[in-house]
């Protein structure tokens, strides 16, 4: 269910509260206070609204907010003791589907977590792959209070900028997806590479983890982003390109076996809105990469 | 026990077949028609007659001779029923540390050989890796039994070749050694990486099996070549280099986490006596390789 | 004065002489035999239509037809005697402005070519250098007489296409445009590089002639293509990257005097209606390029 | 005449002073000086001794012995009043062959620079090309005059340290020589380009003088360094391949005309002593360039 920009520039408080107040987890004062600012000439003013109110709140009501948000991966989220939104963000990282070591690591992480700083580990998934979960834990644990409490807002502010996003249309939308994309180009024969397959894996610790498959059109480009319309999530990925196929199609002599075959790009994604252009240019002897626009 | 060819042009036929007769399993006839045609200017000319007193015989006695020789992976080398250079062949490429089921496959495709050619899979292994072995069975099953003996006279000539290069010292020494070399260029710097953590793995199946690892001095070189002294055996290799370590040290900025952490650069050899130069030309943001010379 | 194509579907014989008539120099035949294969559903038909007209007319037909040509260059452009497509299309590649050499050269050609062949010379000018006009004088005037009256009508063809796409709008329109474009890629910094001021020449012998000046936006493009909206004209060109002062005003260390500062990337167009990218990838130590898509 | 380091070293004040003196132009104390110093392990050590002996000596002493050397390109060169080293050296930038305007331009900025000074303008021309001569000028014409007395001597001690290193010969010889070097790699093909045509320009304002020609050997290199031997001349230069006759040998389809014909890199060289590897990897469709090592 979305609601526009106007219609809720037009709501009372009770209405505006139950359209937008789930954004900010168990926290209707945050929607009442924006409420007072209406009207909003775009959706990012509308966040801007919201995160005031957090940020012009007292240090006790920041943390009682915090408290009140699920712990990551912990009991709440198996007991759906939480709101929707907060268990569709879960899964997408893959935390709904930990094995019973990741599970207790994370498990004892947060509680770390937790013990030292009275709320529990802020992070938004959707940002996000199990790796770079674990890598955030361990760069904010070791760090002092003040610190972590600015870091574990902007990840709700994350959060809700991407619920608004969700929930909201209407002028200037927050910018909140990335896009990963590629093509592949034979300076061989100077054309695009046409046909050639392209598989793009997500690394998680020292495994691979298949996210998609492609197949390069007329232009060298895959009909679709390989990864789009949601942040990219902040992690390693490796793409595939299978240029031997490609060569030998062409009835090119590449040796035997093949100089290259299978070629793999290893990249890591550090702008979870961003735009990652990973091109191939190959010859059946040299390939050359770069991150592009 | 190396011996000169300045020796082995004085020596009567007992001495010669003792010198090197063994060169050619179980084949002294070989030797011997060879001694006739001292002296050799050159080993390659020693090879050259040894080989025609192969190529001149009988049909008959090449099969007798391809038929003495040990099974791949079979009993007879479990056994240590063999010249101690078949042994020492075999253990190359890991065909003395099979698995029971690599053990079992070997067997039923050196069965499946001998039951249609009536002599044993020949191949020269300290050429090849296992993947290629098995890749030479899948070729060499289906053909027809005049082009597979030419083709197992082939690979003993290539055994053959290795046994004199390393038993006979003197002028012409053939050439079976191949080289794979590599360097890093930082070209953000515009000067050689220095320093760059480099690891070289061969592809088994889908397993990775370090092979060596190297570090590249102020050159951007390896001090010594990746694979060098012996034959690269033909098969599907990756290196990688620590190039996120790199841009690191030097303090450039590259994204968090790097753009370009690990670069794995995959390929295959399919030259045994080639040198493959195999550079990496980066910045924290794009690289290139290519077969250099 | 454009005319649509369901106009001219409707039109009358005389009418439709009127309106395109023209294309087809001082033959008005060519237009009465299209305009009974009325209704064209594209563009392309038309032209189809009409160069059958001239495919199907007898030899001696042919001939007057293409006799009826201005000589290129020739007095005839001087004096103006010539329909007004013939001197706009003579204009455009520099043919109005030939120094006295070369028009004596041009002349004296195209008298040999004329004395061979019985007519003058025919090239589609918008898809030329000059230095291509010459190379084609001098590839064609040892022809034999057939394949040079194909080749002459072809060039014909080529003219009267692009009269037509002039002329005459709707659906399916002839591709007579081509485009060359360009981007520049920082791969030191790995972003796009802004404000690169770009100078494309054509090469005119061993001299160079500015075509146009361009300075990279936000995406490291030019906001225009650097030749488009007309066909590419098929010769040698020189583009020219002012990269040291990009990495100058990014304050990057590049050298005194810099390794890079004017990058020059050389290269010929040879389809006219294709679409060449040439973008130069850089460092300050390193650059690539390539024909891309 | 060359003389040994041990030669030297065993050498009276007069033979010695009759051996180096000259290296310091109208300067026999330096060398006196130096000599008590006795004995050097390596040239560079004497070279030093020579140089401490300059920077030891009183202000008015190093400006008199800077006004004993030859105006650059001035009346002193012309006629012949110099020492024979001081005659070689402004010979080797082209200093000998200026045209009039040139000639104007150098004496003007030389009187100018005098006036200002009250020293000659010292510049050691081997390291230099007429452009970075006339950078220079107007580079330290603005300076202060400690600073420039500074430069001034520290090309007086490029100057002798050539010098130097011309004349004695034994351990520790100072690093005088840089070296500009290419290769040619047909990343289409996967092999050295062998037969490549290269030509090396230097660029002085806009024109392009020819310094050699090489042909690209089996391995891709040239036989030769395109420059060593000597310091590399700090100046703009142009290397140019022609890949399109590679490529046309090889028969390879690279369109008509070909995308790629003569490939120029233009590249500065700004580090006399260094290395500059300026290799090019090409296709018919794309190239790339780095500086290498």
């Amino acid at each position: 269910m979305t609601v526009t920009l106007a219609d809720l520039n037009r709501m009372d408080l009770v209405a505006f509260e139950d359209a937008v107040g789930e954004a900010f987890e168990l926290a209707p004062w945050v929607a009442a206070t924006a409420h007072a600012k209406r009207p909003f000439a775009t959706v990012r003013e509308l966040h801007t609204a919201m995160m005031d109110a957090v940020r012009a709140a007292p240090r006790d009501t920041q943390l009682a907010f915090l408290r009140n948000h699920p712990d990551l991966a912990g009991k709440a989220a198996i007991a759906g003791a939480v709101t929707d939104d907060s268990k569709r963000e879960q899964a997408s990282a893959g935390l709904d589907a930990l094995s019973r070591d990741e599970f207790s690591r994370f498990h004892s992480l947060n509680d770390a977590y937790k013990a030292k700083f009275g709320f529990p580990f802020m992070i938004c998934v959707r940002r996000h792959t199990r790796d770079s979960i674990l890598a955030q834990f361990e760069r904010r644990l070791p760090r002092d209070k003040a610190t972590e409490l600015a870091a574990a807002l902007q990840e709700v502010f994350f959060i809700t900028r991407l619920r608004l996003a969700a929930k909201v249309t209407g002028e200037g939308a927050p910018e909140v997806n990335g896009r990963l994309s590629t093509h592949v180009l034979d300076t061989h024969a100077g054309r695009p590479a046409v046909g050639v397959a392209i598989e793009l894996y997500e690394l998680t610790g020292e495994r691979y983890h298949s996210l998609t498959t492609a197949v390069t059109n007329a232009d060298g480009r895959t009909d679709q982003p390989l990864i789009g319309g949601r942040p990219l999530p902040i992690g390693r990925y490796e793409l595939r390109f299978a240029v031997g196929d490609h060569f030998r199609r062409r009835g090119v002599e590449t040796g035997d076996p093949p100089f290259l075959d299978i070629v793999p790009l290893r990249f890591s994604i550090a702008e979870p809105e961003g735009h990652y252009h990973v091109p191939l240019l190959c010859t059946p002897w040299s390939y050359s990469t770069y991150r592009g626009s």
